[in-house]
């Protein structure tokens, strides 16, 4: 047997004591985000209307390149944290694969995924300010419930805002938000004016993203003590995330492997960012060279496919604008893609770095992602989330190389959630009834032409 | 804040290598498992019939203390294991208690439980003895889960009778069983004898346990190169899951600590029989004290309301007989009761634990249940199955008794595993609707009276 355990954990005292900033290593930063309403950058007295304060500062500071994590969040994370590093011995043998597949875990907590390590900082900053609570939206339910675990634990008020068919057809999530004492509404919900009026315009409505969005803004302004939180896609969310990448070097350079290839799932960014930060900091502080690799449906490539501009972060248009690579916020995937990362832009600072060719982007089929994902599960015993899939396939595609090559490249991937909310999907793929969904050239057109028009 | 980590993570070699036998340190043996027919103690041969080889010498054979864990089992073992055990620092904070409170956490792996530690020995020995395949039944689909994920591992064809009104209305087991390459059928199927008979004489029936055992046992010894797996109950069972107490007692040991209570949830016996071995064989060789307590639904009391005496193992009366704590088989838990534990016996190990008055048990309602399960989804950050909640309860009970006098009890839990696939029974308890039952003495006088008759 290797010396190389299955698990590499780090001891509580080798946990990182501090987030790191990238921006603060680009010398091209990542553009300002826009006051939708003047097209001016974002000022911090504006962004504090939305999101905290020490959140808008986190979001707008691209130059500090540490934040301490405070003492309650590192508390919190000595939860469910570190998360273990795991050598894919079973998926290598299975492959015979002369590579060295990691996979850094990060669903083994209630949300089953990485969205908790920026829910709680946001709501601990949200408590610090005093705050009686926060909103927020949630399409699947996976942000929702890390939201309100992260509530519970500060007893903070938690809303969230449900898109309607979600809400319906996926109500085990939903009642572990209950389960945590958030408030669950199905939106468009009758608690807010922009609800009402979609609900009187559109009778019957199963609800969209931008319409819950739009909800959950409208309930942070109108209550007092109230804020709006996100998921993704946000500067500070890829900050706090940057936690699952400093573990992962850590682990790494705790036992002498150099990563080769870096690879991760791509919706909002935020799993990726969080991942190769520090990879990319060495990169862009000329001390390493990784092959990093960004994996994006094809049903849904705003890398691969999109163009780089500004453009809405959100289909309501009420959040800021961001310059990004997107297929244009009027973009909605088809109905037939089951494997999340159903976000039309991309963040920020991952745009940047992909433009700056730090990174790389590739897009691949639904139903080979299940394919991918069902191996991995027979052997390596972890039921992986439709998102993590997506990296799964590619490390695997990319094991599979070295099969040709006989180069022993360590390929370390981010596995960022379980799909045990997403049985449906799986009982799809084992029925035979998934198919891929590519979307033509004039779907894309049409959209990115709908796009604001920003130099 | 204290040198004790959150969680203590034993080292790969930390890892225990060898299974205990608890029965092999017991001064009085529990009795033995009479063939149903004969009424005569089961001979190895009459059992191999039933079960792979290796696994029925385990059954029988109560003298030797230590089992190897062949090299196959620790690699799979190491995939998931060690598990953590983890120091409820949040729980104690919330409840203000004087007492430190640890469980140990089996809830991550795919199939979501201890089961697993079984399932990969059984498969295990179903390879090594050249079979095609096992068998198997379920309920809510946790042991089915499990055993699929362990013969996806060695390639070996798992056949599962799921009982028909799980399989219809909880899909989601269903589909992870499928996705590790497991047949699920809905039992009665028209596969088996008895099923075709049982849908001919019941047209539209929703299933019972009991019948697909019955189906499990047929298609076991019908088809060639096949035998029947079971998941709790029997002693190699909690041989294998011996694993859970021996990685708990190294983890206390790496840190000095001395248990003063441990708790465990009590269905058929495995979990609590598998934590507790190693702290009872101290007992029994005079070496330690402690306060082991086992925790039952109070809709299902068999150790605190039932009989100790000779009692079929199934409803379906085609295993062999045991003594045992027993409501009789005949015996079906209230459609009401929600969470779990719903078996009508006990293991016979535990019986005999229980009997020698080396153990304690109580019983629980399940609205406490819940409630308790609420209280530590919200500050440990673990959504708990029902089953293992009922540990939970007794926990805080106790942690709650050490807040009014003071004392500093060390006090451990088995955490068995999660409650994803339970949220019907958690939005129940959320929406206020979940009540209480306790069987009647008349019930149980009924089903006690109904016992086979045996000295």
């Amino acid at each position: 047997m290797s010396t190389i355990p299955y698990k590499i954990y780090l001891e509580e005292n080798e946990m990182p004591k501090q987030w790191y900033n990238v921006r603060a290593d680009m010398k091209k930063k990542p553009a300002p985000i826009l006051n939708p309403g003047t097209l001016q950058p974002v000022t911090l007295e504006e962004l504090s209307g939305i999101f905290c304060t020490e959140l808008a500062k986190q979001e707008l500071d691209d130059t500090t390149p540490y934040f301490d994590i405070p003492q309650e969040i590192l508390s919190f994370y000595r939860m469910y944290r570190p998360s273990p590093l795991v050598r894919a011995y079973c998926l290598e043998e299975k492959l015979g694969t002369p590579a060295h597949i990691y996979y850094k875990f990060e669903g083994n907590n209630t949300s089953g995924s990485h969205k908790l390590n920026s829910a709680i900082a946001q709501a601990y900053y949200a408590k610090k300010q005093g705050l009686k609570g926060v909103t927020t939206e949630t399409g699947a339910g996976q942000w929702g419930t890390a939201l309100s675990m992260a509530c519970s634990y500060f007893d903070l008020d938690c809303q969230v805002y449900m898109v309607k068919v979600s809400y319906e057809q996926k109500p085990f999530r939903r009642e572990v938000m209950r389960t945590c004492g958030a408030t669950v509404a199905p939106s468009p919900s009758m608690n807010t004016e922009v609800g009402r009026k979609i609900n009187a315009e559109f009778p019957g409505t199963t609800g969209s993203l931008g319409c819950a969005i739009s909800e959950a803004v409208e309930a942070a302004v109108t209550q007092d003590g109230y804020r709006y939180v996100l998921g993704s896609v946000l500067a500070q969310v890829l900050l706090h995330q940057s936690v699952i990448g400093l573990e992962t070097k850590a682990a790494l350079d705790k036992y002498g492997i150099k990563a080769d290839m870096i690879i991760g799932c791509a919706g909002g960014g935020s799993n990726l960012g969080g991942l190769i930060s520090p990879f990319a900091g060495e990169m862009l502080r000329g001390e390493a060279k990784y092959d990093i690799i960004a994996v994006e449906p094809a049903s849904c490539p705003s890398l691969t496919r999109g163009v780089y501009a500004y453009d809405f972060c959100d289909t309501g248009k009420v959040c800021p604008l961001a310059k990004m690579y997107t297929l244009g916020s009027s973009f909605i995937p088809s109905a037939n893609h089951a494997g999340g990362l159903r976000y039309h832009g991309m963040s920020s600072i991952v745009s940047e770095l992909y433009d700056q060719k730090l990174i790389s982007a590739r897009s691949v089929e639904q139903t080979s992602v299940f394919e991918a994902a069902t191996t991995f599960a027979r052997v390596e015993g972890i039921l992986p989330a439709p998102e993590s899939s997506h990296a799964i396939r590619v490390a695997i595609d990319e094991a599979l190389k070295c099969k040709e090559t006989g180069e022993e490249k360590n390929i370390v991937f981010g596995l960022t959630g379980t799909g045990y909310f997403d049985m449906v999907a799986y009982q799809k793929y084992n029925d035979g009834e998934m198919s891929d969904y590519i979307p033509t050239d004039e779907d894309l057109q049409k959209s990115i032409s709908q796009m604001p028009k920003v130099d």
